[in-house]
């Protein structure tokens, strides 16, 4: 393994290239992970959450050829606001338990901070930075300068590559890559497109995404714009190019396409930041919407900047995962000074396209398969109207997986009565997390944090719906529905009917939320609701040490332990 | 006058054309206004509701040659709930003060209900209905027929005539003058062109809005479509084109371009109804958009279905006024049941298009000159940092319209907490309508109505926030920002940088907001911030008895009493 290049800097100091040394902040550990205390009670057992501090964006997401999964993220590892960011760096045999790794990039000198970018594996050495291997990596980013006054210089793009499979990084000695002089040009998501690179980049506050194409990631030509497209909001960031299947009502996959995603910030409709799609094709410098339509990948605010997984093979389903916060809160919510660490990423997201009842294209965000987090089912049952109620105050994750699956339904028969609620409460406060589904009408999915009291503040708004598709209006409706829940200490996340809509939503209860219910009324006669609740095993605890500390970069075995817990497989309507 | 056609139909009774009968529930008044009492506690005292019962999306708006502006409305007036459709009926000389008319057009048949649509005065009597005037009006609406077991039968497009100047209608004999068999075809908005007239209407459920034209209003020939458009939800309503100027930063007319906008339920990002739309080009046949963006009449989610005014000159600022609710709970808010009436409109809004910093094509949407409502200043100051508090719990309509303008802002030394917040409070309960602006940073708008008790719904969200253009993020910064505040018993708006944003928000108390403040706190030497603070004239007190009930259809000699109460001149960022 090749020493850090943060290691070499510190030794080396100001190399005579300063593309190529690398600052560290002496309050920065470098070469080891940075420890976390993952026991605090607002602190997810099975989302991955930074060992201290504050995070943001996912970025460098990849998944190598022993399928392992890499991601990267914004971080500032001195303190519970942004700032100061490097790349942090975690990797995951599951997607669900995540062992921190050191950090994997630090800024290349002072007042240079290191942003939003992807990575790729360049298994045919297209870079000419991997003459012996196969596995190299390499990541390019924004690097973004500022000034003594506090005023931004320019954002560049650059690279740095990888000998050890994306722990270690140097940066590339003819850095930037995609110069500029512009303070507002960022986050770049590299894709491979049949005989060359492509990159998509962000003219954040002239709402372009610019479309770059390279033979070796060192040399870019600018191919074409994406431009003013759907909520623009303030700024565009994060943009994604994707190649994802298309899958019909059976699931199988009948084609594929492109998929650009944007991430909007500050403005969009719920305020703050949310992220839009727009399907489409891409002939490999121009990407073509498949209609003029806007779409959003969640129903709530709590998922910004989601970044799809480099590496999948294109007859798979495509995988991404997202921050779960909004800029409007990030940095002042309650997890700061009670446990130091603001922030986690969204739960995994299976994604492909289809063409769903009238909405038109969808990209489905199915639930990744949790099953190496599930433990023993503490309720199964079978109930037509009724409720059932789960008292899982002594699970010690205090993490949830509910799934409720509505079948045999007589759609003639429903009344503005009809609906099946989910809801979390902590007896000891009267909090409430609650959630339910209105089966007739307008068909509105809806969450509501409204009654938790933990956290006060002018934007933390309250309530979130969708229109399901359910029923489509026009005479053609649909015998079964079906939502899971996913509920982790201080996050919860909601999948419709197979993930046709999404949502993930921050709560910080003043108290535990340990009673669960599900409940259903007034449905027709023959309507069958089955309804599954597992406890969640936390994934973290099992790196915790007798102190609760988790030090990160063990070993693979401790992860392969997790298998033994696989109870039930998952039985998500879209799972194939 | 022509006797009405309601009151013919009781009359003769089934004539042999069923289009040219009415069907008259017996429960429904006709040739007289229904009478109201407009002293409910929630009731608006200068936003237009109707009488009794409810009320939904504005119709037929047009204004004729002597300057009365003319609204009707989807009304049921015999429930508190959607249903029954009919056209009621209101006339203003200000906008502000709005007379009831009897209802105007009555369904033609039982189980075919008058939907939606809109109004023009055929001065040039193309339509041949009006030989001997020009100040003929033809409504162009939805009847949408409905069948004994509940399902929904064709929507059709249809015409009716007035010879009196909009007061009372005949159908049109020659109905279907756009015949469907779809089920979901409705919202006809008709505008002239050069030398014809354009239709636009929804295939709400295919996303479609279809744009025909007519040489007389009778015979309808399909131009073009533009369709899948912007945010979709589950349907498209209510579509609008609309002719309007472009103005540049100093207030001059430069161009005029085309809007249209799209009402689209249920399914909006902040759930339920909302109205967004796009700027473009228009030929007379298609309608072409300047970009692809998305864009968003309010910031909230109680405004929906607007319409534009007919009748206004192209170089003179369009009109608006919206249906001020949500879908999501229009029919469950508490006026129904303590007051007998449900929804009121927006009030109205003079519309120029602009191109705004950094964000690009705006619709303005500013108070339409509010003076003909206001009475004498409770207050007028002017403050760095500091609080401007008043008591209006004296003040008999409970109305109050707020202006805050702040200027010279050094914007290098802004800080985290430089906010001005305008607050509305009922000291006897607790409860306070919250809003607020911080200059720095992502620079967002907020309202929050989730300090107000008197109505729980898991729909009713709390808070809403826009990104305000004031700080550019490029460097160019603005010295000066202003804000106005309606608020109106249950109903409050917020314009914020004179229309650059706007926002119509209900809210229920238990006990009257009776407190106002304005608050400004960290703003740097040398802001100046004049507040003035209005005690508003309740619009309907004038036309109410001794009873406390408005009877309706005074004559005009009541409104013109109301230009004494014009102490100020109207002093909006905007206003030439």
């Amino acid at each position: 393994m090749l020493k850090s290049l943060a290691y070499t800097a510190l030794l080396v100091g100001g190399a005579s290239c300063q593309n190529v040394a690398t600052y560290v902040n002496p309050a920065v550990p470098t070469g080891v992970p940075i420890e976390g205390n993952y026991t605090g009670g607002l602190r997810p057992q099975v989302h991955f959450s930074p060992p201290q501090h504050f995070m943001n964006d996912p970025n460098g997401m990849f998944v190598d050829a022993n399928g392992t999964w890499h991601i990267y993220y914004q971080y500032n590892p001195t303190g519970n606001a942004a700032g100061n960011q490097h790349w942090g760096h975690a990797t995951s045999e599951d997607l669900y338990h995540w062992v921190n790794q050191p950090i994997a990039l630090f800024p290349p000198e002072e007042m240079v901070y290191v942003f939003s970018g992807s990575a790729v594996v360049d298994v045919n050495n297209t870079s000419g930075f991997f003459p012996d291997q196969d596995n190299g990596v390499v990541a390019i980013f924004t690097l973004a300068r500022y000034y003594e006054d506090g005023s931004a210089g320019p954002q560049t793009q650059n690279i740095a590559y990888s000998h050890d499979g994306g722990y270690t990084f140097e940066y590339y000695d003819g850095n930037p890559v995609i110069d500029s002089t512009s303070s507002q040009f960022r986050d770049p998501k590299v894709i491979w497109y049949e005989d060359h690179w492509v990159a998509v980049v962000a003219w954040s506050q002239e709402f372009v995404v610019g479309i770059f194409t390279s033979p070796d990631l060192k040399n870019w030509t600018h191919a074409s714009n994406f431009s003013h497209h759907g909520l623009l909001g303030t700024q565009y960031e994060c943009p994604n190019l994707v190649k994802m299947p298309v899958r019909d009502e059976d699931y199988n996959i009948v084609d594929s396409k492109y998929v650009m995603t944007i991430s909007v910030q500050p403005g969009a409709p719920l305020g703050g930041s949310i992220t839009e799609y727009f399907p489409g094709d891409f002939n490999g410098t121009h990407f073509t919407t498949l209609d003029d339509a806007t779409r959003l990948t969640d129903f709530a605010k709590d998922n910004y900047a989601a970044q799809y997984f480099y590496g999948l093979p294109d007859d798979e389903n495509a995988v991404n995962l997202g921050w779960a916060s909004n800029w409007q809160y990030a940095q002042t919510v309650p997890t700061g000074n009670l446990e130091n660490w603001r922030s986690a990423m969204t739960l995994p997201r299976a994604n492909y396209l289809t063409n769903a009842t009238r909405i038109g294209w969808v990209v489905i965000n199915e639930l990744y398969d949790p099953t190496p987090v599930l433990d023993a089912p503490l309720n199964e049952s079978t109930i037509g109207n009724g409720t059932v109620t789960v008292d899982y105050s002594d699970v010690s994750s205090n993490a949830l997986y509910i799934e409720a699956n509505v079948t045999g339904l007589n759609t003639t028969q429903l009344t503005s009565y009809s609906t099946l609620n989910i809801t979390f409460t902590s007896p000891a406060s009267g909090e409430a997390l609650r959630s339910g589904f209105f089966f007739s009408g307008d068909t509105p999915f809806f969450v509501d944090r409204g009654l938790i009291r933990g956290f006060d503040n002018v934007f933390f708004t309250d309530k979130f719906s969708v229109a399901d598709v359910y029923s489509d209006g026009t005479g053609k409706t649909l015998a079964s529905w079906s939502v899971q829940a996913f509920i982790d200490r201080s996050i919860a996340e909601f999948f419709v009917d197979g993930g046709v809509h999404a949502s993930t939503v921050l709560f910080y209860p003043t108290q535990p939320l340990t009673s669960a219910s599900v409940a259903t009324r007034d449905l027709p006669a023959g309507a069958e609701v089955s309804v599954a609740v597992w406890s969640v095993a936390s994934a973290w605890a099992e790196y915790e040490n007798e102190n609760g500390t988790v030090v990160g970069n063990v070993t693979q075995s401790s992860s392969s332990s997790t298998s033994s817990k696989r109870y039930k497989m998952y039985e998500g309507k879209f799972t194939a």
